[in-house]
């Protein structure tokens, strides 16, 4: 299959244009929130390639956006095989995570599209809404083409100032009225960076994802008394930091016992908010934001039930009080054995080498694989960085990706060669 | 000495009035912010008041008020004996913690003044400007009467927006071009609320201070590496904050150790500041806001050197870096025997009940101590509350310790009796 690695590049560094930010170095970064001018130009980009490369575009009510092409000769109501990512950063983001994956499945289509292969199935390429959750919540597009939420509940959503979903998307131009359902696809793939530094260590190209990890994110709040650090004896106190403190290390050593067991177990407490968060005041309240993910759900189940003992041992032992919200728990999603198949059937088609590994991070492709069989590619990120303006994936990786993601897609949609008997 | 009670507290609900917050229930707060309408309030009424008691008022460079009475016979130039404190409070403070200093002070002069004592000096009346540190470097008013800094340097700090000190003290009319001078200054002493529990455990009305505790403040900052909470495994982690966690159990073993010892040794970790602190992010960076205090200068360093020694060790094990910089480092200070030996002999002189104790924490008098003669009394605080509208004292606490130190001033300016022979 002849990816034409110029085209897919000029994509991306077109895409990085949008919502650019100062950096230093050979770094590149952008900020591209959901409903903002950025977003409109990477919207706006996006729709204009498809339709050079004769895709037909539907915008749904959530903002995501579809191309589609039906082969000469293919009934148009044919379960479509569809690919794709998001085009929305996080602040100060890359400028791979996310696009690279939208624009290798255009390219994988319009490579298809001029090759001499003949799909059975229509091919769709698709950029979901606010994958990232910066200013609306994580996932919104791939959870309302998927099921998982309603339109109405996503287009209700309020960003930090209050400002709807549905009000951002129409500032753009971009709240569709498609009802868009991942039901009837026929698969799906989605091409990411990987995140990590597993591909470059092992000097793999291509990353094909067996599991997306669970996540339970936990809110944990510790209150004790706030008091003055200087006349308050050290018998009289109840510091709800020091308390804290302790937790955050036994998430730690709970983590790394599960990931002795599984290889995958990883657990962190990433923000910690004190209150009043003054140098000499006792802290009367700390709260931590703890992210617990494995690809098995035991062990998020062992690591969570110990942070919960730990939060009440050392309240207990301490005469505070403290309490445990789950924000956010999501089961492990293991890819589909048939695009698993596909990917490795098509790296096998281009002659090149695949790695199996988790995928650690959330994707839009967790929604996508509730409603069909859903598969991953990732590209190697070098030293492992992302959601930074470090991070980079060499321009050759993202060629070669691409490739498979070609060859996967038409294992899945079919690859009998135009005019073959 | 007759005490007007009703008279004392008709001046600190007045200046509870300025800045005043809206409080659940029975509690009064205030927000007194130097350079700020409710800080002109609170001084105009002050000074309105030192005149109608027939004081001299002066107003320094910095805005510090002093009202001077010269008795009788008594020759100007004599070097007075002189109570204040200040108007200035924390954001939502309580309304007992300067005010009541300042007209305790104000009591004291006008009940010596009632009655037929004659002192041989001249006695004042101080309200120092910036003691809390809220908006301006804290102790401000007193650390330039006691020259420990210049006017000049005072006015020209800025508050969080850039605004000097002398720009915001011309705002509401209070930069004077007096030069006072401490060591001008016969005595000082000082009433305060306790803002801790043990004269309301003692039941004991009024506390004679023997030390205040010197202040160390440390900034901790571990530096590691900013990462991806799913995609980054156990052993790849350079996570800052499970060592600052580390760190914070150490302060708190530190101090208790070295509490034992000493009985006033406290160490606090009061902030903490985690970057880039979202829960799915490992923290690259966490910085510690660190504060050790006590009595004795050994144990502060026992406790610094342990810190350090943490610090480093922790930081060299997990392979970060780790940084440690004193940002405020004050040496205890003893009160001076003879205002001590005043204060006793004062509260024996009205039949009062004492208890000796440390302050744990800074006071005006800390500078005050460092050019003339200075002592402090403490007035109990319910429940040890201060720094909050739920901060406390009884009004007959308020009139005990102003009796006491009307007696305590007598002791120092002499209490010879009008027409005795």
């Amino acid at each position: 299959m002849d990816i034409d690695a110029s085209r897919l590049r000029a994509d991306i560094e077109a895409t990085a244009e949008f919502g650019a930010v100062e950096t230093p170095g050979d770094t590149h970064g952008r900020t591209v929130l959901t409903g903002t001018e950025s977003d409109r130009q990477a919207r706006d980009y996006l729709v204009s390639r498809l339709e050079d490369a004769g895709l037909a575009v539907t915008v749904d009510q959530v903002g995501t956006i579809v191309g589609r092409w039906v082969p000469e000769g293919v009934d148009p109501d044919t379960q479509p095989v569809v690919a794709g990512s998001h085009l929305d950063s996080v602040p100060e983001g890359g400028i791979f995570d996310g696009p690279l994956g939208v624009y290798a499945a255009l390219e994988a289509v319009r490579a298809i599209k001029e090759s001499d292969h003949q799909p059975d199935t229509p091919l769709g390429v698709v950029s979901f809404t606010e994958e990232e959750g910066t200013r609306f919540p994580p996932l919104t597009g791939s959870s309302v083409v998927s099921g998982v939420q309603t339109a109405e509940t996503a287009l209700a959503a309020r960003d930090s100032d209050g400002t709807t979903l549905a009000e951002a998307l129409d500032s753009i131009g971009y709240r569709g009225d498609a009802t868009i359902e991942a039901g009837d696809w026929d698969a799906w793939l989605e091409v990411h960076v990987e995140q990590g530094p597993r591909l470059e260590s092992a000097g793999v190209p291509v990353g094909v994802v067996s599991d997306i990890t669970g996540i339970s994110q936990v809110d944990v709040t510790i209150e004790g008394e706030t008091n003055h650090a200087g006349t308050t004896a050290m018998d009289d106190r109840a510091d709800s930091l020091v308390a804290a403190a302790e937790v955050i290390q036994e998430v730690e050593d709970l983590a790394r016992a599960e990931a002795e067991r599984t290889g995958t177990a990883v657990g962190t407490v990433g923000s910690v908010d004190v209150s009043p968060n003054a140098t000499n005041v006792i802290p009367g309240r700390t709260e931590l934001g703890v992210d617990i993910r494995d690809v098995e759900r035991d062990s998020m189940d062992a690591v969570q039930e110990g942070l919960r003992e730990a939060v009440d041992g050392v309240a207990a032992e301490r005469g505070l009080s403290g309490s445990y919200e789950t924000r956010i728990d999501v089961d492990p999603t293991p890819m589909a054995d048939r695009a698993i198949e596909a990917i490795h059937a098509g790296a096998g088609a281009a002659g090149i080498e695949t790695m199996d590994l988790h995928s650690g991070a959330g994707h839009d492709t967790m929604h996508v694989a509730t409603a069909t069989d859903a598969g991953m590619l990732f590209a190697p990120s070098v030293d492992g960085i992302s959601h930074s303006p470090s991070e980079w994936t060499d321009w050759v990786d993202c060629a070669t990706v691409t490739e498979v993601l070609a060859e996967s897609m038409l294992e899945l949609a079919g690859r009998e060669v135009r005019g073959a008997a």
